[in-house]
């Protein structure tokens, strides 16, 4: 166990800020509320800007850099968002010792200058699709924040599209929730559930919000990606028109989708333990680490033997540091990287070496003659596949089903998790629910109905809801 | 001609905004001095972080991420910093309906929060060098404004390193203008002139400043990065201190450097021609693109082909749009891709295929039955390299020697560019200088004294001074 690490099971807020900082993830600064994002921390965003990026290129989408500076004026145009913004946002009064003759908003999100970029740059149907997405950063004045979960400067990608139909919309819409589905399975190892917010949780403006939603190891739940229909209220709103094919004039269907450094935040409070961070190897800025023990030349030789072979398809590093080799392995640890591979002076009398796993602890020893690459390539998959089956043990050991409000009592009272539960389409059953620890409805899910009535008020329910507490 | 951009000759200014126009670098905003970066011109800034990030990393370099905004305390415990920077801040002053207690400026530079997070983390030698950089937005309210060249938002990457003697942050601030000199030679095929700036010229609170300036087709002059040795200035004012080897505390020595969109603007200058942009082949985002003419399976087929060869290695695109190929050739050429390709019926029955070269427009007919990755890579290799030779000749046509005030005037009011003239080291001749239509000092080189005199009071000379008019 690491000293610098409370136990989870005894205070997981403050197991979760040590860890952030045991692993040098990120640091308070001097600006309130905002952090330093360390090397190891942006290694894994930029890991994470790799895969996405690849992907939404794929899709045919291209990156463009909207001002981070939005007009009051801009703003005002759509009224739902400066409504649902407007406790949040920062404001640039002056420059030098000069006042703006209008306050600029710092961008909380750009819907508004791309809508007014749009405008201009959209004429017939022959320009659409529009699929523009950029990496920035954002501003939102939160009151309470914790590094990555909720900063009040954070980064995101925001994936803008404008598109000719409502259909083709839609469909954006969902590709793009699927793809952060895809992501959090496929690469983060985390089994996100998706659905559609209600109208009382979706983003301000829009016709529809799609979620992607996390369960921590505590079972709390945290929104990580999410995709906006808008219609066309937006380009209402910012006069987006396009001539269609019938030579009329329209407004165009935009859609918005976005993920955030948040996903680190995920990451740490589903795989973490004790003992640091646990990275899944596909989102690992580095993968495997070589540890030598002693410094005889068998042991250098074998170092750079495997290094040569593993670096060519893994950024693998070697620790040739002058620090002992238990202090090693537990920075190591702290760090979460997947796969240690220690070469040892005694071992290696015995023809030996040692693979140690980072997500189950557990230290095999080897031939030093095996096919290293190949060896390293199962285990990576082999971990990548455990902690998957491990995360979803977990969220379906904390998902649960409630009846009537006795049962949703218990359960939030008890262990925190994935409730799901039936509703009646009715927001006052929703404002009830949440008096209960401030539960909120995650998202509707397409799955039958459980009971056919409302959790809350017991007259005919229309969905099935997921329910459960938020970060 | 493209219609749509002035004559070079005719109006530089002009046909600088119209490329940028019409090759969708960048547009416009409603917000007053900021840019909205296009497709087209962002994919050459991703070119450029990518070659450039990949250096720095083999040089040791990791990525972090500070706040964007700074306490109104923090920044003014650097004097000159904020004496240089005062005019340009802008200051957030309030959230939702609330005031700040203090006021936070807008990233400028980031060398206060960067000092403000050293001081917390550098303890020992040991913990040295740091090697830190950062890719960010940041914001200097200029009052006149022209996309790339002078926005007030625009995205760099700042380094800010500290190191444990002065010697080894010396050697840094060397090698990163060296990184920034090899990318514009080799990357940029810009032939930029390295050297250190005078007192008047460095930047605010450096020891010295070292700068890479490359020459603009009109003779004016553009700084395209910059690296600055701070020796212990700014870790005195921010209490960045170690425990050196002798076990006594000590100040850290800290260095700087950075480069900027702006450099979109130096290849526009140096490169571009009354049809558009002009891309050399290494920073090109698209190297090559395919053309086919009719629709024929032929035709097809060896798009195809192509299109499979090439794209193991270049990120190619197929123009298959509706337009005509005349449209589509003039399109190409707006956009700057180095090499197309041109696959048509006619051309395919006598069993040809033609090559155009954007920079020299040079139409090339050969065998369809060519090795096609083979030929492309040679003709992009020429091409990269021509348009390095072209910039050399032009930049030495634009070369001048000044040995009086006289020759400088003379030269200045004929066709400007680089004026190489001795100097005594005294400012008040530097001022004489800059009243001739705003020259400054671009850099001190170490080229040996041309008279040995200074070219404004005809004293003995101390520096061999490299001038020009700058954006």
């Amino acid at each position: 166990m690491n000293k610098a690490i409370t136990s989870r099971d005894v205070d997981f807020a403050k197991w979760y800020t040590d860890v952030v900082r045991a692993a040098h993830l990120a640091d308070y600064t001097s600006v309130k509320g905002c952090i330093a994002i360390e090397p190891n921390g942006y290694a894994i965003w930029e890991k994470i800007q790799e895969i996405m990026d690849k992907k939404f290129k794929e899709l045919g989408h291209v990156n463009v850099q909207m001002p981070l500076l939005i007009p009051e004026s801009l703003f005002n145009q759509e009224k739902e968002l400066i409504e649902g913004f407007a406790p949040e946002l920062v404001w640039a009064t002056e420059a030098g010792d000069k006042k703006f003759d209008e306050r600029y908003a710092i961008r909380s999100t750009s819907e508004t200058v791309f809508c007014d970029y749009y405008k201009k740059h959209i004429m017939s149907y022959k320009d659409l699709p529009k699929l523009y997405n950029q990496w920035c950063n954002v501003f939102r004045y939160e009151k309470e924040t914790r590094p990555f979960l909720r900063s009040r400067e954070f980064l995101w990608q925001e994936g803008h599209t404008v598109h000719a139909t409502a259909e083709e919309a839609m469909e954006e819409t969902n590709r793009m929730m699927e793809v952060y589905k895809w992501f959090n399975h496929e690469i983060l190892a985390i089994p996100s559930i998706t659905g559609k917010k209600t109208e009382k949780e979706k983003f301000a403006g829009a016709e529809y919000t799609l979620t992607n939603e996390d369960l921590m190891y505590n079972g709390v739940c945290l929104q990580d990606g999410t995709s906006h229909y808008f219609g066309q209220k937006f380009s209402k709103a910012y006069d987006v028109k396009f001539t269609n094919k019938e030579n009329k004039e329209e407004y165009a269907y935009y859609t918005t989708w976005g993920k955030a450094t948040r996903a680190i935040a995920a990451i740490i409070m589903v795989h973490g333990d004790d003992d640091g961070l646990v990275l899944p190897p596909r989102i690992a800025p580095t993968p495997v680490i070589i540890i030598p023990i002693g410094k005889s030349e068998a042991v250098s030789n074998l170092v750079d033997k495997y290094y040569n072979e593993l670096k060519e398809k893994y950024n693998v590093k070697v620790d040739n540091s002058e620090k002992s080799p238990g202090f090693k392995f537990a920075e190591a640890e702290v760090n979460g990287i997947p796969l240690r591979i220690e070469i040892g002076e005694r071992d290696l009398e015995n023809n030996n070496i040692t693979l140690a796993r980072r997500d189950t602890k557990e230290r095999i020893t080897v031939s030093k003659d095996i096919d290293i690459l190949k060896t390293v390539e199962e285990m990576l998959e082999t971990i990548q596949n455990d902690m998957y089956k491990r995360a979803v043990e977990r969220r379906d050991a904390l998902t649960f089903t409630a009846k009537d409000m006795k049962d949703m009592e218990n359960i939030l009272n008890t262990q925190p998790g994935f409730i799901h539960a039936d509703w009646c389409g009715n927001v006052e059953c929703e404002n009830k629910i949440k008096e209960i620890k401030g539960c909120k409805s995650r998202c509707i899910t397409d799955e039958p109905l459980i009971t056919g009535k409302c959790v809350c008020c017991g007259k005919e329910a229309k969905h099935h809801v997921i329910w459960g507490i938020q970060y």
